[in-house]
């Protein structure tokens, strides 16, 4: 039966389930709560938004539980464009979404937020997990966060960034992100297209080779997976397409249904969206890009310059416009809320131990 | 225990693990028929191989077991080059492997060896199981394989491909190959790159959608892979990386030692050597040609205008222009003999199965 592990007893959960952080409004504080209520860990993704949003949704989860949660950040990186690039980068998206009538201009800095003031939030409130991706966190950050009794959580797509996060100190927990994930790509040491390792490869290169315990993500979403993952030696998994399309999830309607109607893997790595090698639904917006000579920016302009673009897109229920982010899984996604989908991985992994035979 | 399972009585074996046939001399009789006589499927990689060749290692494969064992070859595909392009490919290869001093020259067809010829082989020595890649089978083939008892297994790397080969007929089982497998990669209904799909999706995505059992190849290298493998859905595991170190396979000593100094991924996908995408540890020969503007013919014309500097490679010692075939997870290659890994491989499965606390 579910045992206390290192991890559990790290995370203070019952299960060894984390409900993975996707930025961009999927996860709800409802979300959140609904999977650390049920004994698993809900992450918020917070790198898009702003340091009194992330508060505020700080306040509603406390509001709605007493259980640990998450809240993840993305480690800024260097980015550049010239006034040139970044004219042809907007005619090249509005040439592909015409049909939207969303003109795309070119835009000045911030790109992003300021991850210093995101990060302050996060000390402030105290929340007792922070989980971070595209890098490592500096030591300034370690220390605070360590002082302030919060647990780290990095995440890692192979090896050297797995040693590099242990290296930096404090982290307590690794994320190891294979090829079948959806969304961004965590990557941060190598080229993107040269760490796509599957998940079967990735966890005992990562679980063999590492003191820190290991969190299986990629392609997870039911009991079995949840079994192979951790027989392969993973101390827990993050499941993040698996909760997309639950009630709570704030996707938008038409993106949860193209879920539900995947029947097998119909996702591309593409950079067209953000700058940032990610996986997705195909749709027209990526096949444009991978066809034509497009200029694509540095993350985060890119995902600036297309962020009209999106909520055009969401505005006119048109998903081939939309970041449709999903890992090759995403058919097993099912319509339920995340404690019914929760209580449904529980009973299967049961069921999957309760076979004897082989 | 290990039950009598579907696959295990199709196949007639003990075990739900088959050897992976791997083109190019590593599979020898020896390394084919310890495998079966420790309770395996062997398999003989004959796609590379003439008809006469065939016949002879198939004698020499009876000569050493009662087992049941496989033969794999390739199905055949259209492929053109021009005079330009041939001579454009030949300066390339050249260029990259000039320290080799071995000199190549536009070649006259035959590119491969006549399937026709080879499957004739299959069928007069009735050998027991037949495996294909690349692609579907022809009827009269099916028919005449069919006629003479022999078990057929084709290779898929996406839902569709797996049902276009049930579609045809007479398939009993399939190969599910996921994105961390070694070698060329089975796509052959879609475009290579889009059809890299991780074990942890792949197997539920077929094992889900088909009545005929699914055997995963990819990353699996132990007990635990298997075990995981299993839980996925599969009903066997294929493994070839794994068979490469073992003392009874056929592939030079600096291969089988670059295999065994790996400690996490280094491998690549690439067209260079064949002209059909294949995963190998990287060497300067792919780096070469992923750098450069080269030109890289179809399969087999690349194929057969790169063997004479793969001749050269081996005789020189030269990993920098070989082929060094190999999955994500080889820095789990051991040294020892087939028989010693099979009854290793069965320790560790009941090991797994014996943790009855999750």
């Amino acid at each position: 039966m579910w045992k206390k592990t290192r991890l559990t007893n790290q995370l203070n959960v019952a299960l060894p389930i984390i409900q993975a952080p996707m930025a961009g409004g999927a996860t709800t504080p409802e979300l959140v709560t609904a999977v650390s209520n049920a004994g698993g860990l809900g992450s918020l993704g917070a790198g898009y938004m702003s340091p009194s949003e992330i508060r505020q949704a700080i306040k509603r989860i406390r509001e709605l539980t007493q259980a640990p949660f998450a809240v993840n950040l993305f480690i800024p990186e260097k980015y550049r464009a010239t006034p040139t690039q970044m004219q042809k980068a907007c005619d090249d998206i509005n040439q592909s979404c015409r049909e939207l009538d969303s003109k795309i201009a070119p835009i000045n800095p911030p790109y992003a937020e300021n991850f210093d003031e995101q990060v302050r939030v996060i000390i402030e409130e105290k929340v007792p997990v922070f989980s971070y991706t595209f890098g490592l966190l500096d030591t300034k950050w370690i220390q605070q966060l360590k002082k302030n009794h919060i647990l780290l959580i990095g995440t890692a797509t192979t090896l050297p960034e797995a040693k590099a996060l242990e290296a930096s100190g404090g982290v307590d927990l690794i994320v190891a992100q294979g090829s079948e994930a959806g969304g961004h790509r965590g990557t941060f040491l190598e080229i993107p297209e040269h760490a796509l390792i599957g998940v079967m490869s990735l966890i005992p290169q990562l679980a063999d080779n590492m003191t820190t315990p290991i969190i299986a993500a990629g392609g997870i979403m039911d009991g079995r997976s949840i079994v192979a993952a951790l027989t392969l030696g993973a101390s827990g998994v993050q499941m993040g397409t698996a909760f997309l399309s639950c009630h709570e999830s704030g996707v938008p309607k038409v993106y949860k249904q193209t879920l539900l109607n995947q029947i097998q893997d119909h996702t591309r790595l593409t950079r067209a969206f953000s700058g940032k090698l990610a996986r997705g639904i195909n749709n027209q917006f990526i096949e444009d890009f991978n066809r034509k000579d497009a200029i694509i920016l540095d993350y985060p302009i890119q995902n600036a310059l297309t962020a009209k673009m999106r909520v055009a897109a969401k505005a006119q229920n048109n998903i081939n416009f939309m970041s449709l982010w999903a890992g090759q899984s995403a058919f097993k996604c099912r319509s339920m809320g995340a404690a019914e989908l929760m209580a449904s991985l529980v009973k299967e992994v049961e069921t999957c131990y309760a076979r004897s035979d082989f």
